[in-house]
């Protein structure tokens, strides 16, 4: 590993760019200008866009007729550090142990972005050009859900034109293990407020009398799922692409999931839909999830009220097939009809974005498997489906027109959005020589 | 209304007399003063106990053999006053608006308390003694649950020795309708944890495989009603006493409370056990209620998490012939067996009293009944019970072998614990009649 790569790294790592929280807001514009400036280093045109909060940094190679266009994308802010008193080292220091660097950002994902930056700056070195046309699109806002980049492909999108896109922001499903996604689930957001009382209510006064909107939430939440673990939503399966048989036996050598499960979560049993392995259903079956339940009392001890109203935040998991608007449709359809007697139900929609999935034996799909191939010694590549959402690859879909190869080097254990998250120093290697071997084989492919 | 029993009271209302916030220590303190100086300006013998918190005190007048002893019991703290910006005058600055006079504490407890002890004054300077040996017990701890008044009735048991207590902490049914409680709710608490995953989850990553303990706890809160509005948990009605038909035919003239609950509450439609009224579910039906449910992000907008515990508060109010104990081992038993699959279960007793009834047709019921007659202008009293619980009844009943008569002031809009609580002239003056015709119609029942 080259000395300079490992000072580039432990200075990107270095700035504080968390862009939620806007006390951070000039580390973030600081970690955008080093950026900018390595950039210019390699020789790329480079220009950084400002936007409502954090800017956008877009460069450039020469680009020549007759060659595919790659738009690589990446983010450089990054997440709170809080809880900070667990972090064994300060998170904004890195700090390396045996082959593996400790800070904010080490995985997620300055560490990976800078690890093309680095490869894509070897390989002009080397060669003196790239065998691609290439399109850097570096934003500032992941972490807070990317709210100014879709008007941004909007507004730029010749500028961003491009045939494929390739990103590095999913997992290995193993150390060693090069790993294609080639599907994310999609997302529905939707917030349920149960209305009683005018005021919280004194239980003794006129407990039995009344509806408790607690007890309300609670019907409702727990109208969501059969005693299957099946979604108990009406029409919330019909559209919902089934798995394909070729991917269900790829999936299967990969083992079930169960134990990873259990080990990952610590959770005393595993419970799920019935008919599919845990791998299955993290990764390529629709869901229905509480992400936050309350209503009345919520301190120490006690205090005997019947709360005026009650919440509940949730969030459906979508699949290929499956119309987020559809989906909050039936489910406001569901609740609606489960209202409880006696209460009033308010509901509001968040955000929401469609399932992903691209065919990973296409000619760019084909591209990625080798160039994964050829980075990790020969190793054929896990190709699987993740089960979270990245709502921009679908964006890049539907104002770009392009797949986007996701190639992540995310271990399971990287910690990213946690305390102590961590990169590999073997993946940041791997990093270097991996997206020259896709412009390689990108090169090849589209000539 | 003489001047110098509006003075009193201002005087008596100006302490910010907070018992739950250590801040105000000094202040419950010198409402105690206050109150040990007034009572022996009557010409009784007042002793002041310190408590691990705040004071008790205890006034006598002089005992003699052959009468019946009666012991009031008062409290002098009183609750906090957020949201203060809710006050339309300060809450410690008192302030008498068409006959009402508004500070905290105006009608719980500190106005109907003085009324008494105004009362006892002028029956004293009428006629120089009482027909009663009185015992006059005030805490300064109610509103935090009386944490030291069990420890010490228990240890001056002999000191406070009577043949009947007396309390004016419960409502009148209306506006000059004379009230006996002769029966309260009684209360047992517990908390319910849920716990799945060692940390929240990324629910994009994890969703679909693991129990979510937000839909655990909601599927348990579900479980404790029937579609019919009764509580589900079995032999949870096994050793209810039914309500006596003769109090049913009472409460019934007072109508069914229905109207009263739905403006009192301002809920869009009532909802409780079938086969009973408003007013009987609210007075003398047990109930299962969550005071509190908690888990997951409750924040503004979303966070895709699935929580690693949920919590529920749970409160029983229970009716005569439940034991809470009993009560508490059915409650656990019930969500033992509901408890959904793939997560943990931690369960934690809170408080827990009995339900009270005396006889309201004993020879102090009927002296009380007459007492109210005759302050209120012959009018027939009104018989109830009340659907909350005042632990510390059962305890005068347990520890000094006594029932309670509950003779309170306090109006349904009187906005006890609430902002702007207020309590009526007419009432207080109504009070200071009462207790002198209490202790006359027990002095002649008791010789």
């Amino acid at each position: 590993m080259k000395q300079q790569h490992i000072e580039d790294l432990i200075a990107f790592l270095s700035f504080a760019s968390i862009s939620t929280d806007a006390k951070y807001r000039k580390d973030v514009d600081d970690c955008a200008n080093w950026l900018v400036a390595r950039l210019e280093r390699i020789g790329l045109s480079v220009e950084k866009f400002a936007t409502p909060r954090h800017p956008v940094v877009v460069a450039k190679n020469v680009h020549r007729e007759g060659r595919p266009t790659v738009m690589y994308y990446g983010h450089y802010d990054v997440q709170p550090v809080d809880p900070v008193e667990e972090w064994n080292t300060p998170p904004f220091e890195p700090t390396i142990v045996d082959g593996v660097i400790f800070a904010r950002g080490a995985t997620d994902n300055k560490g990976q972005l800078l690890a093309h930056v680095l490869g894509i700056e070897e390989a002009i070195a080397e060669k003196g050009d790239l065998p691609v046309n290439l399109v850097l699109l570096f934003e500032g806002e992941e972490e807070i859900g990317s709210p100014n980049l879709e008007p941004f492909l909007k507004e730029h999108h010749e500028l961003l034109r491009c045939d494929v896109a390739a990103v590095s922001d999913t997992g290995m499903v193993g150390r060693g293990i090069p790993t294609l996604t080639y599907g994310l689930r999609g997302i529905a957001c939707l917030e349920v407020v149960v209305r009683g009382p005018r005021v919280d209510l004194h239980s003794g006064i006129y407990g039995g009398a009344v509806r408790n909107p607690a007890t309300g939430v609670a019907k409702l939440a727990a109208s969501l799922h059969d005693a299957d673990g099946r979604v108990a939503i009406e029409g919330f399966y019909d559209r919902v692409r089934p798995l394909e048989e070729w991917e269900r036996e790829a999936w299967r050598k990969l083992g079930d999931g169960d134990k990873d499960t259990l080990n990952q979560t610590g959770v005393p049993a595993l419970f799920g839909e019935t008919g599919y392995s845990s791998l299955e259903r993290r990764r390529a079956r629709p869901t229905a999830e509480v992400n936050g339940i309350g209503g009345g009392y919520q301190g120490q001890g006690s205090k005997t009220v019947i709360p005026r109203e009650a919440m509940l935040k949730l969030s459906f998991r979508l699949v290929p097939g499956q119309e987020p608007k559809e989906i909050l449709d039936l489910a406001e359809a569901h609740l609606r009809k489960h209202r409880p007697e006696g209460v009033e139900l308010e509901l509001e929609r968040g955000h929401s974005g469609r399932a992903y999935v691209m065919d990973a034996f296409s000619v760019f799909g084909a591209a990625a498997q080798e160039a994964l191939r050829e980075t990790f010694g020969g190793r054929e590549p896990a190709l699987i489906r993740e089960g979270g959402s990245i709502p921009i690859i679908e964006c890049f879909r539907e104002v770009l027109g392009v797949d986007t190869l996701m190639l992540g080097l995310a271990l399971p254990d990287c910690m990213c959005h946690a305390p102590n998250e961590n990169f590999l120093l073997e993946n940041f290697e791997a990093g270097i020589r991996l997206y020259q071997r896709l412009f390689e084989a990108i090169g090849k492919a589209g000539s």
